[in-house]
Order: structure tokens, then sequence, then C-alpha cells
């Protein structure tokens, strides 16, 4: 099985991938029959899937800090697929963010790392590096350490990789995939969890499981209510919604369209009503997919 | 009057609060009688507030590619802020990119200007790297132009102040602000919009102009059905939404509250109305500030 994500290797939806394969039980559970490829952005994710480069892609769609991540949104409101993607399934990443080193004959002391003798240089993300504002101020900066920023957290892992008097701040996964010393773990300021989903053509049905959740993207009509009128189809049906968020629809400024996840699936008799009535009320309904809940 | 925005100089922020002091005409008009102040967070900038450090505060809250800046939603939702703070106004900024670099008398030559000759650098915020890709790909890589990532815009404006081999993709103010020259304008792949929002204190009141908007933070009874009812005080009054957004409360797995704008003015009688019946709804109700829509 084939799998795109955002590279290079080692970034947090290497992580969200391997929690995804082991969840879904989709592949034969070997990590050799496996095939990761590595995309530059979101959009080259999505071409990949449409080309049937892969089987799969998984991309991160919203942060609990950092909100919705657009490009993903935009991806799958787009009308332009062809063929159509959907999700297929969801999973949820902690963020937690490590510091990374090299470990040489030089720092092998236990002591010696925890107290990060010998780092020169941080490295990380812009956003891993506000995230970890506290531990860089206390532990880092106040010992003479530079900071600087670079693309993505697995390229500051590969920079500690090359140079051992260079720490990175990045995840656990990349500790792995370039063979780092973790010198300390979770040192983010605030939780944050990020939410990724697994997208594929339209044609992979996912069954019902019984813990499901619809995602639908809706076009108004523009008018005062016509969003309450809407959410009334679900209301009245005791549906849960577990998310709404209203995006620029791009056609005229004050156009907007809505993202909307409800508890259920497609082939629930309720969801199935709601829908028929939802289409009725408005000027278009896109379903992007039903999936397993994420735990 | 003392405003407060992310530094360093030239930013995107700043662009915003000039635009702002534009439009709501607070101050002198002098430009030499405001003073900018420059934060590294809008944590930072939140606190310069509530410590009287600032009179006002600038800072993002949402753009078109990247949905949301969480931080901002996080601060506004906050119980913690003493004294309050309040959004008083709202600015819309195109982000256009620039390619600037330091014109010398080696590179004074127009056509050698425009071909880029001499740089051999490119450095931005990866954000801005990522919206230039195919700027970047067909007129910078092509030509053995090597891209780095900094920390911000300005921060990369700086950088090719100093040094003329080195371009910087960042703002029009960021040409002014660190005397470059526009190699091009308008690099980016696809437009985008930033929405920021001017804060302040809760002691400064804003009237009603007759084109104003009202954000709110709501938060619901867990049950479904809970955001119809609170939707149909709006609906019920032909009040227009602008925005919804759910965001987990941080309480509860699954527990959200609502960012919600509508059209029009707390002083309104429709919408004065429509609070007290949303107030007896929900859980809490938070109002965020009212203030003058921007066009």
């Amino acid at each position: 099985m084939r799998i795109g994500i955002l590279g290079p290797e080692g970034t947090f939806s290497e992580t969200a991938a391997m929690q995804w394969l082991k969840v879904s039980r989709k592949g034969t559970g070997k990590r050799d029959d496996v095939q990761i490829n590595y995309y530059e952005t979101i959009v080259d994710v999505a071409e990949s899937i449409m080309r049937k480069e892969v089987d799969y892609g998984i991309v991160p769609i919203e942060n609990s800090l950092e909100g919705s991540v657009g490009e993903t949104l935009d991806l799958l409101s787009s009308e332009e697929n062809e063929p159509e993607i959907r999700i297929v399934g969801e999973i949820l990443i902690p963020i937690q963010i490590c510091l990374l080193a090299k470990q040489t004959s030089g720092n092998s002391d236990q002591k010696a790392l925890q107290s990060f003798a010998g780092i020169r240089t941080v490295v990380s993300h812009p956003h891993a590096l506000a995230q970890c504002k506290q531990f860089i101020r206390d532990r880092l900066r106040a010992k003479g350490v530079e900071v600087k920023s670079v693309d993505s957290t697995a390229a500051a892992a590969k920079m500690a990789m090359e140079d051992e008097e260079v720490a990175a701040l990045a995840s656990e996964e990349a500790a792995k995939r370039y063979r780092l010393t973790i010198l300390a773990e979770n040192v983010q300021d605030s939780e944050s969890v990020t939410r990724f989903v697994t997208l594929s053509t339209s044609d992979i049905e996912t069954e019902a499981t019984g813990k499901d959740k619809t995602s639908l993207l809706i076009y108004l009509r523009d008018r005062p209510g016509a969003l309450y009128e809407v959410l009334g189809e679900f209301a009245h049906r005791k549906i849960n919604l577990t998310k709404i968020e209203s995006r620029p629809s791009k056609r005229a400024l004050g156009d907007y369209m809505f993202h909307i996840d409800c508890e259920g699936h497609l082939e629930d008799k309720e969801i199935k009503e709601a829908l028929e009535g939802v289409k009725r009320k408005v000027a278009r309904l896109k379903v992007l997919g039903a999936y397993p809940k994420a735990k």
C-alpha cells in the first residue's frame, strides 16, 4: 500500500500515517508492505491521489492552537478534483515536541547530555519555536544557545544529524528516523492536538462502524436564517454537530460556505433523512466523507 | 497614541496598523504622533494592552488561505484578562508579497535589476515561501538562487538590507522601512486576505455607525440542537451572520465554544433583543466587541 504525506521523513504527518495504519488495520500490518511517498505541499498530496500514485493521502486539517488548515479545506471544497477526493478516516495526534541531538563519544555521559553541554544552536520550524518559547528562554538562551528557524521540524532533525553542536526541536518519530538522542521530552509551553484526515478517491467506500462521523460542505442561499434552517434538519433528528466553520467561498466577498461535521454515518437512517432535507434548502451540498470517529 | 503589534518593523501587522489609523481617524493623523511598539507574540501584545503600555493592539485573526489564528481566538475567550479586552475595529489586508533587494551601484541598471542579477539567496518566513512556490521555482531556482527560511518577512528584509546578494520576499511596507528596491510585485501564487482586529480595554466604547459588526463568544449547553436554538434568535430577527466557528473549549474533549460575528451594533434594538434571547439559552455569552465593518 502506498501513502502520500507532507515530507520530509519524520514530520508529525508521518506519526499520523503510522497511527492510522495501526487503528484502521489497512494493509498487511507489516511496515515493509507500506510505501510512504513524501510531497512538498498539501495540493501535491491531493494530486498524487488523483493520479493514483498513492492509495491514500494523510494531511493535517486543524490544530487546537493554530486553527483550521485552509489549504486542506479548500482542497476538499474544490470542484475540479477528478476523480473526486473523499475523507475516509481521521487521526488525532498530540503535538509533543522533543529536543534532539546526535549522541557522540564526546557527549555520551548522561549528565552532560541532560545539561545540553556542547549544544551551540537550536533549530526548528517557526511554529515549533513559538510553541517552545518558555523552554528556549529558560533552558537554552540562558546558556547562550543560538536559535534559528528552518523549513520543517524534520529538516531541523536532519541538520542535527549532520552537526553535533546543533539540536533540533522535532517529533519523537524524527529522533528514530535520524538516529538522534532525545535530550528532553514534551518541551512545548501548552498542549496542542492536530487532527489529520485520510483522503482517497471516491471509489473507496467506508462502512458504518456504529461510531462514525460525516463531513459536509454546504453553500447556502444568501439570506438571513439560511444556516438556521439547515441546522434544524440536524436538531430535529437529535444529530450532534462536532464542527461548524464558515469559510469565504472566494466567489464574492461576504459569500460563505460551511464545513460541518456531524456524528453518524451516511448509511444511518437519520443522517440520510437529514441530508435529504438539507439538499432541498441549500444551493449546494457536498458529502466530503463518512468515516470512523477517532478516539 | 501608542499601538502594539507583532514585530519586527515592516510586517503585514504594521501595514494593518497604518490602514486602521487612516480609516478610523484615531489620533491626530500625523505619523509622528503615533508610537508603534513591537512584540514577539500575540499574548505579549494583549499583555501590553492590559498593562496600559499601549492604547490599542492590532493582531491577525484569520487568513483566507490559512484559516483562523488560534492564539487570537483563545486570547479573546480567556477569562483571565484583567481588565477585559474588547475588539474595537477590524481591518482587511490583501497579502501582496514582493521580492526586495538592496540597490547598489553595481546593480543600478534597471534591466539587470529585473533579471535578479547578483542575487544568490532568497529568504523569507516559511508561509511566504510556500505562498510564492511557483515564482521561486520558475524565476529564482531556475537561476540557481538558494532558498532559506527565517523567522518573519521583516527579518528577511533586514537580511537583504545587510547583504546585497540576498533578496527577501516581504511586504511593500518592509521595502520602505529597510530602504530596499522592489524587484517584483505580487509574486504570490494565489490571492489571500488577512483580517486583523484592533483590541483595547473594555472602557473604550465604540459608537454605532450604521454599518457595524458584533463579535460574540458562546458556550452552549451540551445537547443536540443547542446551536440551532441560538441561531434562531438571529434568524427570527433577520440578523445576518458573517462568521461562525466552533473551537475546542479545552475544558473537555468534544466540548465546544462558538465564535459568531453578526451584522449590527450592540446598541441596535434587534441585536439587543437577540442577545437577551441568546443569554437565556446558553451556558455563557461574552460580547467580544461591536465595531465598524471593514470595507
